[in-house]
């Protein structure tokens, strides 16, 4: 994290300084996220910072899960404020005043925002990334006019979105499911959850996405007119990813030289490092940068040539970019550079003329290979077993895998007890447990951030 | 504002609500500035919403200048902090302290790192986009190793990423000149700015860029050691430029039928809208939105025909989209379609082959023409007058310009009385006063938003 310049404690307990190298690869996964959220319909929006605290008063089970956690300003410009506000932790109660003005009609619906901004939960244990008290996210929010259109809604943010981003760009294998009532979202109906496994054996939830049924809507009175001519409550979601997702890039692939970012991801994807500046090697160096630019490559050329060859490669290790392409005068001599894959820290020569395609070839390859590699691990650290001392011993290492009715309260009370919980509920195949539970729903437990 | 439905106030007075049209137009605003700084070497960055009290009473004019504006935040997690927090209303002081780490040598500078985020400054005359308690904007720091880098440095951004988004991407001609010292940002050695002229006669205060000098370096002990191997305070800038900009769109180019934007900021460029649906109109106004957006505009199709067509047209035209192509039965049927000008409501019959090439020529008159107007108006506004009693009355419908000698401060004083200020100082060719002041220097007076 530090080596890396990733990211530092903030002064105030639980904060933190996102340095310009995390904040690139953050910037990157917003990007590749925005793209996806907008594909799915919603739009960009923003909402208010301070909410008053007496909205978030109104959802029962909201407040109660939340309180704990709050920020509150008490003083503004200067003088003691007639009512507290709170620094948001959510948005679901400041949304749903507006939505309340916003949809009248069926026609209005389905309305779907979505904002990019700083919630604060104030934090006891944090964890740079894992567990911040500010941290960064997106959360989206929806109306529908169905719990049907809601749910498939809820589901297509999961999948398309959340998923789709995790596995394909992230490269880290994500456990789809649903929550159990107890780690459900305070106010939610039903959450849905992508779950990662890290290289040290604890999951971690990576995104979440609530059908809130109708339970802010009836407090806060969003309701449309339908086709009919009814008053009806809308049915909502909202769904969520922070900067919790570059912990699961550092927990998920960094190894002992540091981090390593899946290409598709990479903010740098090649770095052409100058081995020592002698006979024109320079400009070879610069226009092999160039001419992997021009290919579409996110390249950076390495010619700080008075800082020394081995101490640019460690740093460019640490921070994790897929390949390195060294150019030095020996290899040049012979048409040739060196190609370092960061994933497997293979090295090949590769003739100068070949080294676009090359690039292009591995960089497919480190992507592919890097998701295996944490599948395997996944899989490897997942065990079926049968009963709840099983759960405890295989959970504290990777995923116990076991019949949810089994568990049962008592045993999710157990787990939660020794510090490990459910991540997650699927069914027998690895669908999602659309119906209620039975004896066939699988629950997956383990240790978690 | 409320028709177009760009933006309403939050339930904290002060704060508010940027809905998905006006958030849309912001993006891009977003989208355009940040190419230009990152262009200028700035990498992306977050620090924390939260600063200790304590810092910001390190730099006495910088506490001086916020004190009255801070919400401070008192409890935290259910308990009273030991030491209040408050929200940032910008960053120098907790940048300085992670700055005073990273740089040591100078080979570390120039440090160029700009932050997207929300700040919050208690505001008692709020007014949306243009005086909030919370704002969203973009906060550059840099840090180099000389006051004439810093300087350099300062002005480049002022003008090859302001002046230049606001002059050739807003469409908004802007008096670029140096503040007074009365006006100065608070803790800062010069602060130099955009100023706008808006439709109804006031001066907007669009951007500031700043030079620091030491002065944040001196309280955090930000140092370098130079090539010679003396330890130096770094020299430094910060730079902003927020919301307020959505100020400055629909008030230097709003009419009394709403908003008109320039297509180059413009999120919809073009709304292509079915008059009825009949003998496969629809079909080809769809596939004339396809054509549009294949050629690369920014197009959105309305189809909407169970509203009608004249409440739909005074939507766009609420909206601002620069370019309207109507696409009806009977033009049709001539093989022409109805394209109308959102700036002057020109409407002109185009054949539908050479609607494409047509409303790209008119995207770029459009945004030429918005700029001549709103040039000549600022101009027409601009008035050269003697006294400040000459002042106070042209500067309360435009810029009064006078020499800044003859002002002095006691009649920037008699302005301030007034509700007038000296908005930027100017050579008399309209270029930045780099030097000292003289009876030449060229003071531009305004009320101001």
């Amino acid at each position: 994290m530090a080596k890396a310049e990733l990211a530092e404690n903030g002064p105030v307990r639980g904060t933190m300084v996102v340095r310009p190298y995390g904040f690139a690869i953050w910037e990157r996964m917003q990007s590749e996220l925005d793209r996806r959220i907008k594909d799915a319909g919603a739009e960009g929006a923003y909402f208010p910072l301070f909410i008053p605290e007496s909205y978030l008063r109104r959802e029962a089970q909201h407040v109660e899960g939340f309180s704990p956690e709050l920020a509150v300003v008490t003083h503004g410009g200067g003088k003691e404020l007639e009512e507290p506000v709170v620094v948001r932790p959510t948005s679901e109660t400041i949304i749903n005043t507006y939505f309340s003005k916003w949809v009248q009609s069926y026609r209005d619906l389905p309305l779907a925002v979505n904002q990019w901004c700083n919630v604060v939960r104030w934090e006891l244990r944090p964890r740079i990334f894992l567990r911040t008290t500010e941290f960064l996210w997106q959360e989206g929010h929806t109306c529908h006019a169905t719990m049907q259109d809601a749910r498939d809604y809820a589901l297509r943010i999961l999948t398309d979105v959340y998923a789709d981003f995790m596995v394909n760009v992230l490269a880290v294998p994500v456990r789809v499911g649903r929550k159990t009532d107890a780690e459900r979202f305070a106010g939610a109906a039903t959450s849905w959850t992508t779950e990662g496994m890290m290289r040290d054996g604890k999951a971690l939830q990576m995104s979440t996405s609530h059908e809130l049924g109708q339970n802010f809507a009836r407090v806060f009175d969003t309701m449309y007119v339908s086709e009919t001519g009814e008053r009806e409550y809308v049915w909502q979601t909202s769904w969520g990813a922070s900067t919790r997702l570059m912990g699961a890039l550092i927990m998920g692939h960094g190894d002992d030289a540091g981090l390593r970012i899946p290409p598709a991801l990479a903010p740098v994807q090649v770095v052409v490092v100058l081995v020592r500046d002698e006979e024109q090697t320079g400009e070879r160096a610069a226009a092999l940068a160039a001419e992997l630019a021009a290919a579409g490559v996110r390249v950076r050329l390495d010619d700080r040539v008075d800082t020394t060859f081995g101490r640019r490669a460690v740093e460019w290790e640490l921070r994790g970019v897929p390949v390195r392409v060294e150019v030095g005068p020996r290899e040049l001599a012979a048409g040739n550079v060196t190609v370092v894959r960061r994933d497997n820290q293979e090295k090949s020569q590769c003739p100068l003329v070949g080294v676009v395609k090359r690039v292009a070839a591995l960089l497919q390859e480190i992507q592919a290979a890097l998701l295996a590699e944490a599948t395997s691990l996944r899989d490897q650290r997942t065990v079926e077993v049968d009963t709840v001392d099983e759960a405890l011993e295989a959970g504290s290492g990777g995923f116990a895998k076991l019949s949810s009715t089994r568990l049962g309260a008592d045993g999710e009370a157990r787990l939660n007890d020794e510090g490990l919980s459910i991540r997650c509920l699927q069914r027998p195949d690895g669908g999602l447990p659309l119906g209620g539970d039975d004896e066939e729903t699988v629950a997956f437990v383990s240790r978690a951030y």
